[in-house]
């Protein structure tokens, strides 16, 4: 199992954490997403390391940005 | 056609004023909900004068507040 960590800006509330979780949960071969709203730090599990782009590309689509990969 | 204008509280996102809106516009009677994110300025329309505690707890059931009707 692989663990990424990501820092996610432009989240305000737990609507914006539901919705990144959800876009980032539908990236093929993640596992599990947790979304930290005060710090904004994202935990990406996957089977196998994913491409960052991908889940810069969900986070976007839901409509924030990747700040940094930790 | 009544309006009658609120200040909604705590809202942070275009997620919260969604779920105002929906959650507003189940109350019987309302035909139209316009909600303002930065001011918080909340416009009910409804075809008769609706009492205030239905529009104060569908407001809470969103998850925020009405600080006063104006």
């Amino acid at each position: 199992m692989t663990t990424a960590t990501y820092t996610v800006t432009g989240m305000t509330c737990g609507h914006c954490v539901s919705s990144v979780k959800e876009e980032v949960g539908e990236v093929p071969g993640v596992t599990g997403v947790e979304v930290d709203l005060a710090t904004g730090l994202m935990t990406v599990e996957s089977d196998s390391p994913l491409d960052t782009a991908r889940i810069r590309a969900a986070v976007e689509e839901a409509g924030y940005e990747v700040a940094d990969k930790r």
